[in-house]
């Protein structure tokens, strides 16, 4: 059988979860919270499944969660999608982006990928027999975007871009005034917007989302990628949504109906009722600023430096005055030896390419931990 | 945006499902039990979220569910499947199917598919750039395998042959002379197998599945996709999952790590322990087998004609001596004006092929429904 994906192994974030459990360590990888999920959304499961929810849900979604979706979508940006024919229930944030890129994406197309970039992406690009095109983000200025770089490599093969914010792994938020530049170079070209923006809800320092949906010229072309699991603390529930105007929305479904068909009934009805209270989310960005707070302020003292995360539940530090070890050996060497687990970020961006040694010098931790285990995995990273 | 499936539309089971519930029909359409899930599988559910069993399971399955596959492997076939590198769970068999066919087509490859076929075969397939050549069965002879079409089309470009056993929507059961015939055919040759063997458990008349794997030539290039939803009444959950070689599965698991990554953690840990009674799939055969006979006694006073279905959930029948009508507008018909709703199984075949006509007359009505149901729905279909 010759390999459909020959340079993909498995992914960084199961061969870390695997290595930190085998070892007992504090798992700082693999991005899911480790603290208990609202019981009040538990029950709602319970219930769904008890009066009976356990066929195939509607194709696109069970009607109740896509309404919920819009009207929640209305009230964080005032933008409205047609439940019926723009909102799509998806297995996930990851079968969203699978699906929409495969639903963009011919043989030859071009993609420009702002790397780091989260796993996923490349691969979904090549099985669409696509080719990346990288924009490099680097720490020197903490990875704003050299549009001028960008403007470069936007060909008349380009099909499609692939947006992150805030994005995984550096936090990073994407301004007002990147979705303009955007706009300026794509309006007047066939070229598409995949948003992943399921770290919507965690922004900190008074940050605001700006999401592409909020870009007229970009709402029209764009698939937002949004995810239950990262906003409700569920992220083996696989809930996501995608977002996409009346056409794209067609022809996404096309794709996702055989892809995945359709997804959990229970937990969808049990999400449309909890998105009911939008407290539920509204919380969220001061939640997660108490644990990066928490855990950058016990990392201080540490050999490790670091610009505080504008956004996600990702910090990224690099530990270039302590050692000159590729990033892949130290997380290995950290789980075993302090039983701390991270990720190393060089898995994030093309592989063998030619670029500054510094930006592989990072490692990107996740606080969505109780406070004790961020206490604890910041105590044996200061004994560094 | 140029459309990936130019040919797609919603898939018929949403179609006549959604119209059903409009209409408020009898839906013996789409495949999915009306009847409820056992409570003690929902009870087990609930147990795993209060566990904590919330977060994302490992990207291949929950290692209990493995092992409960595994076993439940060898308690049925006497085949054994490594459990970490032999078994993955899908999100339901759909993305089993999606997931197998990437895997292996690359584009240009030729993928021989017997028509009728499920919908969502011949999709993957072009998604994949593969070019579907199809076999046709036919009612005339109770759609037995012609050896001698197939072998013809089997071509130094074939690269998969997709089998569906208990078959989707005709209900034919392969023989053991089948799994010979093929494994002839292609032993000598670099041809894999995707083998859909969802409704594994329901064959009637005291029949035996041959599954694919318990052919040793056909086991080691071989996909076995199976599915809980079928097994276990809750096609609303989406699992399913994978059985191949150790080679073929590190490849499938390539692909499913970024088609969905991973799947329903809670309903995970539930089906594996559910698993341990293997009765609650043993009285598959006779319950369904009761309801077959109860609907098919009281149709047979109609002016339908049929041949008993040999497994699956299905009951294909004919109308020929009914109506002249296209089976898509009879089906559509019904469901107005009977208020019963059924798959018209032309849909199952390649569009726009020439082929005997009564191939077309023929509706496909689902028996998963409880017995008031199909009694309903029976006495209506007698008037006609
Ligand atoms: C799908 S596993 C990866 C989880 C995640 O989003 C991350 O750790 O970056
Ligand atoms: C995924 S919806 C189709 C269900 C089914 O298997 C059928 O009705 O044939």
């Amino acid at each position: 059988l010759s390999s459909k994906l020959p340079r993909v192994g498995t992914t960084i974030f199961t061969v870390m979860s695997k290595l930190a459990t085998d070892l007992n360590a504090l798992n700082l990888s693999q991005g899911f919270p480790n603290f208990p999920t609202d019981p009040a959304l538990l029950d709602l499961v319970t219930k769904a499944m008890r009066a009976g929810h356990n066929q195939y849900a509607p194709m696109p979604g069970v009607p109740l969660l896509r309404e919920a979706i819009a009207r929640k979508t209305i009230d964080c940006y005032g933008v409205s999608y047609h439940p019926d024919t723009e909102v799509t229930v998806t297995t996930g944030a990851t079968e969203g982006l699978y699906a929409a890129i495969t639903t963009v994406v011919q043989p030859l197309d071009e993609v420009v990928v702002f790397e780091p970039a989260y796993d996923s992406y490349v691969p979904a690009i090549e099985l669409a027999g696509g080719v990346p095109v990288y924009v490099t983000l680097t720490p020197a200025n903490n990875y704003a975007i050299d549009w001028a770089v960008v403007r470069e490599k936007i060909t008349d093969r380009t099909r499609l871009v692939i947006i992150n914010t805030p994005h995984n792994p550096t936090g990073r938020v994407w301004t007002r005034d990147d979705l303009d530049t955007l706009a300026g170079l794509i309006r007047d070209r066939d070229i598409f917007v995949v948003s992943d923006e399921v770290y919507e809800h965690i922004l900190f320092d008074g940050r605001t989302h700006h999401s592409l949906m909020t870009h007229p010229v970009l709402q029209e072309r764009t698939f937002v990628i949004g995810s239950f699991g990262k906003t409700f603390h569920t992220t083996g529930w696989k809930i996501g949504y995608c977002l996409a105007p009346k056409e794209l929305t067609a022809e996404f479904r096309k794709v996702h109906q055989f892809v995945t068909f359709s997804v959990s009934t229970p937990m969808q009805y049990a999400l449309a009722e909890y998105l009911q209270q939008p407290e539920r989310y509204q919380s969220l960005p001061s939640f997660y600023e108490q644990k990066r707070d928490l855990f950058l302020a016990a990392i201080a003292p540490s050999r490790f430096t670091f610009i505080p995360t504008e956004g996600t539940f990702f910090q990224n530090v690099s530990y270039a005055s302590i050692t000159d070890e590729p990033d892949y050996d130290l997380a290995i060497r950290l789980t075993h030896e302090i039983g701390v687990a991270s990720i190393p970020t060089s898995v994030f961006y093309e592989p063998n390419a030619a670029r500054p040694k510094n930006d592989y010098k990072m490692l990107r931790f996740c606080f969505a931990k109780d406070d004790d285990t961020l206490l604890q995995a910041a105590e044996r990273l200061c004994k560094l």
